[in-house]
């Protein structure tokens, strides 16, 4: 019986061939841990009498939702990850001095490679899966036992085969087709799956779209999002080389084979897709854009940043729209880089001149916002259209607060507008 | 009898010659709030039944505390300035389409103008003295009886005078020279005086310096500090004039008469000060770094920023000590610039780029740690390095932490050696 991509990651893994529904014990390529929930694995690990990490360069701590600390509390959070960091002589350690969201950073500095077997204490982990690794979101003490041996027991997860077909039309995103997909299955669709990402619309998608796509499969449900190398993530990777000096790994390549078994195939025409918004507060709760232009919906904030859409596209998106504009009056905009990286990169294009012109706020690259932490904390009643991946109830501020998920082209017109938009009408 | 130029101001604006100790009633040039004590401000307001504020084109909100939003609370508070502000279609609001800190960028836009008479709900209002205007905070009450009415009562102050001589060395800079004399007055040495800021060394101080020296004048208690006009004043006007179109008002420039009553004198030669660093937990705890260098102060965190240090010079100075360098293992960095246009200037001049490849990170503008607001708040037993105006228990965070108030260079090489270092040794 032939195998999907996930299924040949455990195999490769697990030094036998297995399919869906088996449980292995594999060793993991990286673990990923923040300032919230590393201190919970710290303790774990130290209460469990162990003194070394079992595989220390298969580590990561990434300080991305509270740092610079906002309130003393979060400074002494930081701490218990900084003092594990020095003691073990972390060499993946990221706090202020290289600051990024966790999954914005490690791709972008090699550390994620094709193949590998990702976790993390972070339920945005999928992301990694665009470049072809199986990525998961794993709870503290979890990441604690893959600290203290080194690995994990995982069931292999069956497979959801999405197929994309069509070029997308203007202002149609990443986003706007994971958000479809959302809509689709609904936010428990996909449990313990894995959404396998094909067709040939991918090749029309850039690496930050495909990331965009994987980070939110987690709001479907999924176990983990997963894209096939192609020449599209080979040009990424050379580049992160070539910035790095080097890749962490060498890059195990798998494809699923043609007489792979997916529980459920999905086909999706991206061609005449609209933009999509995610009405609170779902992120399934997707409406095309020309729905949110008929509910006349003014806004109070925008926020463009996040895991999922922080990336240099979507400020250079930003800019394009933005450029000699605006924000209007009654409305105002946070605009919060992913990584340190993105935030120069956008300096050197000038699109932050142009943002700040216009009248959005540049933070340093955080969670932020996006998760209710700081930097754009909604009031009572407000209403934001953010770029990023989760609407739920209260997520961003106040219980009466309304968060509307949009790609950055939807973000910056509304912006602009003080209402939401259709960027393809400006 | 001759008068001090804090006496001519307010003569100009009680319409007849007052001496010190008189209490006159004067319109106001310039009211301030922020996003913190103008709702208290606004509450009193309404409370009165006033509907219109009286001279709407002399009042400003600049909100610089606790936005983009760091917390629900912070969120709410903000919209009530907000609504304020749209009601009266006030013309000087600045909220996140236009971030800075209120004491620099109320000077930026031009609207600080010399002879002003100037008051804030922020106790650093006296900053704007740089300018050669009478600038003092005041309460939140004080704020809405000038709202209501357009101007206040006053009892103009006794002056102390300030004799600087001497061309300060290399890492000296205004910031030094505030502490040096903070440190001679004590922190209640100047209570309810006019600092006046004279002498040949003023001619070897840009505006930076300028602002940073009239900033911290509250921190000896006095009313306010002040500098006559001067060519480099003047530079600093025609700047503002060009780059915003004009200015508020027409300058009115006064000069205190050779014959004029101070209460008293001192002198200071500058010429062979040391960097002056301010120990915990009193900005006149200073002591010169020489003395910080032998005390082997390891450190946690830098931070340059606030209204005292966070201006184009200081990342200047701070970029110039960082090229090619990388901060401390051990020791974070946060850079905060006052104002969107510092900030900008800073990536025009590549300064960002030194700061964030040397490891600091850059904040959007904001009051941010220096007041405990947010974006580097300290943890228990932390020590930082703060270009700020205020040591005292648990200024930016917990109680056991420590700060250290110093110059930029002080700041920048600290960062780097990961302890207090003299910026001169390196």
């Amino acid at each position: 019986m032939g195998q999907t991509i996930t299924e040949k990651i455990f195999s490769e893994h697990a030094g036998k061939k297995v399919h869906a529904g088996e449980i292995v014990r594999v060793d993991i390529d990286m673990i990923i841990g923040n300032d919230i929930t590393t201190p919970i694995s710290i303790r774990a690990f130290e209460e469990s009498g162990a003194e070394k990490l079992a595989r220390p360069d298969n580590f990561s701590i990434v300080m991305d939702h509270y740092i610079p600390a906002k309130d003393i509390a979060s400074a002494n959070q930081a701490k218990i990850s900084r003092e594990f960091a020095y003691k073990h002589d972390l060499k993946y350690f990221f706090d202020e001095k290289d600051m990024g969201i966790e999954h914005a950073l490690l791709p972008e500095k090699g550390l994620v490679i094709p193949g590998d077997v990702i976790i993390g204490a972070d339920s945005h982990t999928c992301t990694h899966g665009a470049l072809g690794a199986f990525s998961t979101g794993m709870g503290s003490t979890d990441l604690a036992f893959g600290m203290i041996t080194g690995g994990n027991w995982f069931k292999v997860p069956e497979t959801i085969k999405v197929v994309l077909t069509g070029k997308p039309g203007e202002h149609i995103y990443g986003k706007d087709i994971i958000l479809e997909i959302i809509r689709i299955l609904g936010v428990d669709g996909a449990l313990y799956k894995a959404l396998e990402f094909t067709g040939d619309a991918i090749g029309h998608l850039g690496m930050d779209d495909r990331f965009s796509m994987c980070n939110m499969a987690i709001e479907a449900g999924a176990k983990s999002g997963i894209i096939a190398v192609d020449n599209i993530t080979e040009a990424y990777l050379i580049e992160r080389e070539e910035v790095n000096g080097g890749l962490r790994a060498k890059p195990k390549i798998h494809y699923s084979d043609d007489d792979a078994n997916y529980c459920q195939v999905i086909t999706i025409d991206v061609e005449n897709l609209s933009p999509v918004i995610a009405y609170p507060f779902l992120p399934s709760n997707g409406k095309p854009v020309e729905q949110a232009v008929a509910d006349d919906l003014k806004i109070d904030q925008v926020m463009i940043g996040s895991c999922t859409n922080g990336r240099i596209e979507d400020l250079r998106i930003a800019a394009e729209i933005m450029k000699g504009k605006r924000v209007a009056k009654h409305t105002r905009m946070i605009v919060t880089p992913a990584t340190q990286k993105i935030l120069m990169q956008a300096q050197h294009e000038g699109l932050m001149d142009i943002l700040i012109e216009a009248g959005a706020v540049v933070s340093n690259p955080t969670c932020g916002a996006c998760l209710g932490g700081y930097m754009g904390i909604l009031g009572d009643g407000e209403r934001c259209v953010a770029t990023t991946n989760r609407n739920f109830v209260g997520r961003m501020g106040a219980r009466t607060s309304e968060i509307y998920l949009a790609n950055s082209a939807v973000a910056a017109a509304s912006a602009i507008a003080g209402k939401i938009v259709d960027p393809r009408d400006i």
